[in-house]
């Protein structure tokens, strides 16, 4: 199976899992927002990592598949809050209505609510010790929280009123908690599963959430909307500084590849086992979408 | 210790325990809107039904203080999300200004999806057995989610857009998941903790629970906004039906009373250990906040 052929038939089978786990939900108007945001889209990129990472410390998909379908439900958590009038204000998501076009906003704060609660309650599917579980759900609970993504986020909502232009230290600040973070903790998910070293993972993934990062600047720029399902030139209309008005596309571009090589290098603990993640290290750069 | 005392006593435990675990948080505006929707006032009855169901288990404090400030936390959260223009538009809580009103909606968005993952972080600290830890997560995540909470406040939400009043089986329903949740939550922690049987313990908060929200009802329509320190009125200018509504305001009284000594009777299981949490019920429908 090549990379590609893996990826998606990883989020074939994050993709069913939520769509088993939102049928015992009691049928509402909000089950039905929770499964539009979370279903039916996506390269569940952060589920595939959990998925991986949880093979290469040899625990089958059947124990990792609810860790991975529980940071597909933050993942979509945050983008229905964060696609909000209020917030990012966006009225398309992979190339569909958003949740509070669909429905409202009162219905968008709900939904992204109980998708937090719902990640809460998948991190426990399948067959693992309380304790690694248990372990699971604090590091999610801490890579969401205002240590975490909900902290980039706030920073970077901060940004858009303060008068003065962030740094490369402030913006990289803000994007390892806006995206870093659960990037970070689906990679990590593997080890944590096993009790085993998440020291080279955690190398791997933050050098991967950052090359992440500097890729969606670098598509925001040259990517096509049609392609990505979202609008596209937001950070420069809205004057915002990013990865690539400050070192430039091409600046941009190299420090990703670099980024990339490290997070591959630090997956030489693993020898060929690791394939997969060095692929979609690859990938994180070269994707259109 | 009378049971003022008492509740005060674990009110002040609590607000000390959210205190001391929020200053670990990143220094941040989110942080502080976090801090003051979290901290600074309230009754805290249902930290207060889990210390007190802990204490019936033979459980420490100090051990249960973590899921008492949990459910705090989540409970603050939905008060900070419901209070949103885009939900009931309250500007007012505990006499303070709402979250939206010192900050702004998308503040207001972040601070509560942070109290929620906040509530996750700290449902483990003390010492219980992780499986025991695990089990109060995951009834948290149902309690807060698509089948408890979250589905209680989409149900308010449709029904003010429906045509057709609310019955007292919708209502029910309704307020089962939108307080009663939570409520439930609580008072069943104890059993929890120490792997016991919480068929008692579950009569009574649903009981409990119930009562609690009539006597809202009750004093929605009776209270005094200078103490309750919120908008008073609200559901009859909405034309909304409440148990007032349906029940009359002597009828609604007279079922609130039922249900308490329902909830009494239920906890004659557990003999004069049980005393607090007797009080606890008679306290729910003679409160004047």
């Amino acid at each position: 199976m090549n990379f590609h052929e893996r990826l998606g038939f990883s989020a074939d089978r994050i993709e069913q899992h939520l769509d088993q786990r939102l049928a015992d939900l009691p049928p509402s108007e909000l089950a039905k927002a929770m499964r539009y945001a979370v279903t039916g889209g996506g390269k569940r990129l952060r589920g595939f990592l959990v998925l991986e990472s949880a093979a290469l410390h040899d625990i089958a998909a059947k124990d990792a598949i609810g860790a991975a379908s529980a940071i597909e439900a933050i993942h979509a958590y945050s983008l229905v809050h964060d696609d909000m009038p209020c917030m990012d204000d966006d009225d398309l998501r992979r190339g569909k209505p958003t949740v509070h076009k669909v429905w409202d906003d009162a219905m968008a704060v709900l939904a992204g609510d109980a998708l937090q609660s719902f990640a809460f309650d998948l991190i426990a599917d399948g067959d693992l010790a309380a304790d690694r579980k248990l372990a699971l759900s604090l590091s999610l609970a801490h890579a969401s929280g205002a240590a975490g993504m909900a902290y980039g986020q706030a920073l970077d909502i901060a940004a858009e009123t303060a008068g003065a232009p962030l740094s490369l230290e402030d913006i990289t600040r803000l994007q390892s908690g806006k995206t870093g973070a659960l990037i970070e903790w689906s990679a990590m998910a593997g080890p944590r599963m096993a009790g085993a070293d998440a020291g080279p993972l955690e190398r791997y993934a933050k050098a991967l959430g950052l090359a992440f990062q500097i890729a969606d600047d670098v598509l925001d720029v040259e990517g096509d909307e049609a392609r990505t399902g979202k609008r596209l030139n937001k950070d420069a209309e809205a004057g915002k500084a990013t990865f690539v008005s400050l070192l430039g596309l091409d600046g941009a571009k190299a420090r990703a590849r670099d980024l990339v090589a490290e997070a591959i290098d630090a997956l030489s603990f693993y020898s060929a086992q690791a394939d997969y993640l060095k692929d979609a290290a690859r990938f994180v750069i070269s994707r259109d979408t």
